[in-house]
């Protein structure tokens, strides 16, 4: 099949073996897959994978022992839990020290014609969600997962802090909240998308308001997360929604003091991110910046790496 | 008065003007004081703070224009804000941007022999409760926030790191949880006041556990921050109770892949730990190493910095 291959460096392939699905797995025959800014680390060596990245797709089941999976299209949970052990069992399958994680660690992901996870990770995509739509699934699910660990209220004064895809996608599903929420970014383009649904923006330049209950940090960057915690109020909560590759001090008298929470936030409920698509919550299809064929990977995962570039699909059927 | 004075260096003076209380203020006669490891950082140059240090006390009230005061004993919270800002009326009130601080920041402390304090900072001393367990009611209350911050209950893992003053208060107020507690400390001498009590402890060199679903760090260093997130189970919570003045990179991915959350955690409830004496749920005329007479303050500070040392007290009367 075609695929896209990563090992010291990312290579277009088109003989690489269809995978062969285990016994509680579907084979999936992917119809596009969204790059994540995960996948162009991870293509810098992060995680040290080896293998074919991806993990947001749309696709449709080919082979499944669960039959009225077959033909169905779905979209799927990326941690492939052990369902064994105590995470698993205390519901926290998706740290299971056991998983792997498509396209980031030890499975093979969706940069590819064909992929295979387990039946229990797969959701369908009812039909009125677009093939476009139901690739934001898993990024909107973890924007959904803040929603899950900080309880947020008409009466919260809100931040989020980043203006790329990520972004983006967390201030659509805080703004659900009611909460009084504020986006700051760099880009006036993309802000737009927000200004346009209602939500209130600010170009960073302008902007040196503070005390806000809580603070969510999609930035990507060391100084996101300083931000973050100055305009945090005493008492209040900052949110990492992202990993950041730089290292440095972060202040964590000022944590101390102030009686911050950090919180650490990744991957979320797909069920509530299908629910936003479905009922307009959200609006997914301005964040697509541009799409590319399987075979043009390589430029696709270029493009996707430039400045200002929001999401960039990958169509393999 | 006599009065421990702190700009360049720490002196001690006989000749120091009593306090004038403010209209709202009460003049207390201090009885004894306690060292503290903040008083020992604010004589090295923390915080930039100069005048009398000293914020752990108990005293008798000597003037206050609310008559029912005079003569009583109390101890006292030791932030004083402004009541009128938007912390103060959303009752952060130890936030309050206008705030001083006994001892720490534009107010004269307790190293002394009277010092003045708004009567609503005051709290009455049951006659049940001595002096000696009275000058603790202010760090204990510090260890009750975490209480106010963190819900723990019977079911959860929970481990206290450090045998300092503060780790084996934070200890003792967590034990009243029924929670499955651990303390880690380095001293088997400190750590057996906690055991008497039924407290399981281990020795550092010993310990290799992780899983726990709550971490308090009280060891007031880097490497005990390290320690915590690396024992705290993906999805715990690990508590910052101390300040460091380390400076040093704090591994945030690890934070965000494994959902943790990193809470600041600084003074708490009176009520709660006088509460705690009185029905004697704490132990704490053990955490007592010496007694000086205040005129032996500089002798009694470098006692209280060696290592090793828990309480010192200063006796003023």
């Amino acid at each position: 099949m075609h695929a896209l291959f990563f090992d010291h460096g990312i290579r277009y392939l088109n003989d690489f073996p269809v995978p062969q699905p285990n016994k509680n797995e579907a084979l999936i025959k992917v119809i596009c897959t969204g790059i994540c800014n995960t996948d162009l680390e991870i293509i810098k060596g992060y995680m040290g994978f080896t293998g074919i990245p991806g993990h947001e797709f749309v696709g449709i089941v080919e082979a499944s022992e669960n039959d009225h999976l077959k033909g169905k299209r779905v979209v799927g949970d990326i941690n492939i839990s052990c369902g064994e052990c105590l995470y698993c069992k205390q519901g926290l399958r998706n740290h299971c020290p056991e998983r792997s994680v498509l396209g980031i660690l030890n499975k093979n992901g969706a940069f590819a014609e064909y992929l295979t996870l387990p039946v229990n990770n797969l959701h369908q995509v009812p039909d009125t969600v677009s093939d476009g739509e139901a690739v934001f699934v898993e990024p909107l699910a973890a924007a959904f997962e803040v929603l899950k660990q900080v309880n947020i209220t008409e009466s919260d004064k809100v931040c989020v802090l980043g203006d790329g895809k990520l972004g983006l996608l967390v201030a659509q599903v805080l703004s659900t909240t009611g909460a009084n929420l504020i986006t700051v970014g760099k880009h006036p383009d993309k802000l737009s998308i927000l200004s346009r649904m209602g939500i209130e923006t600010h170009v960073l330049s302008s902007f040196d308001e503070n005390e806000f209950d809580i603070v969510v940090d999609c930035t990507g960057s060391r100084s996101g997360i300083e931000k973050a915690l100055k305009i945090v109020k005493p008492g209040g909560k900052v949110v990492l929604k992202t990993t950041v590759a730089e290292k440095g001090a972060v202040d964590l008298n000022h944590i101390v003091i102030n009686e911050i929470s950090l919180i650490g936030s990744r991957c979320g409920p797909f069920p509530d991110a299908i629910d936003a698509i479905v009922s307009k919550k959200v609006d997914l299809l301005p964040l697509i910046s541009a799409e590319y064929n399987l075979e043009e990977g390589l430029k696709a995962l270029e493009h996707a790496s430039r400045k200002g570039i929001l999401k960039i699909i990958l169509k393999v059927v």
